[in-house]
């Protein structure tokens, strides 16, 4: 009888195809794993990544934006406790010689490696100390690694971040790690996604593209960018299926929305995990526009803290936008109780229960039938503190 | 001997030709002064208005702009307590019903005269309290009353603002009230400007539009803006003398600069006043973006609130703009040391002394010879305490 159960399997190593695992170089002063390594066995290897777009990028960034205009990753580096970011020259010359080791160990193209770092701002990597990891990552590669290399991820995540969905004949998987941009100096966002389908790097692309745009780009815990985000999908072909194009971008879709839910949820500080759902806009970019601008309002992320249902405050967010909309057609329900209406008071406010986690805020802006979802958190000391209290 | 020396007043009743008075309404829970008139005795009435470019305007801006669009302005009502915004159609009509009071007392008509309102949001204006305020501070205008009128704009601020200068031949004064754009759904920033020189609308429009720019629009405390920020410049051409429109913008933007610095030095919850000069910019609206772009991170922020010259949260939010410059040409200073040069580390952060209140963080953009600075906070617990443990 197998101790090992594939059906059961969640994370990178889930699909057919891939091995990994996570290993302890000591660039984490606290000793935690923080070395990971995925390898696609094949028999395909393309790929498709989606990085930040913030123009202060990281090494590792700047490496793998390469690696992927030519479509073909046959294995991932990743590092956590150092985000290589803000290094200059020398920075790159790190992660260069990152990949090439990777690529030596395992008989490969160093530009067939992509890297991802995360961590610390503004300092040198510790190369020594992370090939040395690779090389025991290296030896300890496996089809069950996946939860290993999850955890090597890990900075402030208080958990590891895992996905597992079933497509048609194939399988998807995925690791995540971030706290929801919440966590000082280390507020990358990685994710690395695999699958054992056949699909095509333009298949690929279309898929992650999508998936990312109504997800990961939609959640917006304090507005601030990362210099490191990364999001990547490599596929083996081991499934001996050709994906649906279709399908293949729901699934990807709702892995990242999985794992989107899992950062937010995980957010350092937070007390609300905050859905903002805008309708009856004139086109979804207003719809996002409106979403953003209340997720990023300091005054409404500290009332939603304080269990304070401060409409004004979100009309006020609102006011602040471009979109279509009369500032006397606004409609705004907190955990579904219409307190605005017409953009004066309506409702009595006395009727909305915050006590708990989850936050429900709804805006009708009556200029048409587009809609968005803004995912973010609250304002809270717990982030005052996570972000001031600890130097890098 | 006289116990009033007009050339040691400051505030809106500086300069000849102005009366003004506080006065307790009640519209304030606490009972501290909540109404004020400012009255222009003339000869002429000329008058200016900046106001917020909030789309969710409250009813005494959407009054006032009118009442400025004709460029006479007789008398200024202000109260604090209530906002009167987010209060639809009869909110408006309470603002109206206000100006028509003033109106009534003063032997003037209710189109010149502007309303400023700050305080709470989405909630009816007493309007019965606030009229009998009115007769109250009607009966006690004075040559001196500038003072009292500054107290009674107060809302979080910790203390009145006021300012005076003087020019060749005449004298600007003016108050204040804001807590920095830090206080709970009361951030709205009222001024009113006042001077006995003569000059017609569209000088005092010009002047006051550039001084606006370059001061109160360039402080950035926490990005919220309010739906009933105004500023206000009336002047009655008593001294007879004519201003010269490049010193009477000179002195508008150093009188609306020194009130700036008050507002931030006051905000709620701030523990450090930044600021954020852009240089060697391609263009002064790069330099605007980048510093705005720093002034809102709230990463950066909280880092200042611990004492950590983090500059590679300043990096990241100057990469989140679309400001001319290339990532390894940056070069950041803190209190004078240089930190960062080419986009890495440089010079010892261990030398960056942050213990003080005052912080100044320069970044050269290295893309041309534009400069402009920028005005914030830092974001503390006090700041979530405020914004979060008070209920509107």
């Amino acid at each position: 009888m197998s101790t090992h159960d594939e059906r059961l399997e969640v994370g990178v190593t889930a699909p057919a195809g891939f091995r990994a695992a996570g290993a302890t170089a000591g660039i984490k002063p606290s000793g935690a794993p923080d070395v990971a390594l995925v390898v696609n066995d094949g028999p395909d290897a393309t790929a498709a990544g989606v990085f930040t777009r913030n123009r202060v990028k990281a090494a590792p960034v700047l490496w793998s934006e390469r690696v992927l205009a030519a479509g073909i990753v046959k294995a991932v580096v990743l590092n956590s406790g150092n985000a290589n970011a803000c290094t200059g020259k020398a920075g790159f010359g790190d992660t260069h010689a990152t990949a090439e080791h990777v690529a030596a160990r395992l008989g490969i193209g160093p530009a067939d490696v992509a890297v991802c770092s995360t961590g610390l701002i503004g300092e040198r990597l510790p190369v020594d100390k992370l090939l040395a990891g690779v090389d025991t990552a290296a030896k300890s590669l496996s089809r069950t690694g996946g939860g290993a290399a999850a955890e090597a991820i890990r900075t402030t995540d208080t958990r590891a971040k895992q996905v597992r969905l079933d497509g048609d004949g194939y399988v998807l998987g995925g690791m995540a790690k971030g706290a929801g941009m919440l966590a000082p100096a280390l507020a990358t966002m990685l994710c690395v996604l695999t699958t054992d389908a056949v699909a095509d790097t333009d298949v690929l692309g279309d898929a992650l593209r999508e998936a990312c745009r109504v997800t990961f780009e939609r959640v917006d815990s304090d507005g601030c960018l990362s210099t490191n985000d990364t999001v990547l999908l490599l596929a083996s072909g081991a499934s001996g299926v050709s994906a649906d194009p279709a399908e293949l971008t729901d699934l990807v879709t709702a892995a990242c929305a999985d794992l989107a839910g899992q950062l937010l949820s995980d957010a350092e500080g937070a007390t609300k995990d905050v859905t903002i759902e805008v309708v009856d806009a004139a086109t979804e970019d207003d719809a996002v526009e409106v979403g953003r601008a209340i997720a990023r309002n300091n005054l409404v992320k500290t009332a939603l803290f304080g269990n304070d249902p401060n409409w004004g405050r979100i009309l006020a967010a609102i006011g602040t936008t471009e979109a279509r909309f009369r500032p006397d057609e606004l409609d705004v329900a907190i955990n579904g109780v219409w307190i605005c209406r017409g953009g004066a008071a309506a409702d009595d406010r006395a009727g909305v229960d915050l006590s708990g986690r989850a936050v429900s805020i709804t805006v009708r802006l009556g200029a048409g039938s587009a809609a968005a979802t803004v995912w973010t958190n609250d304002l809270t000391h717990g982030y005052v503190h996570e972000n001031s209290a600890y130097s890098t």
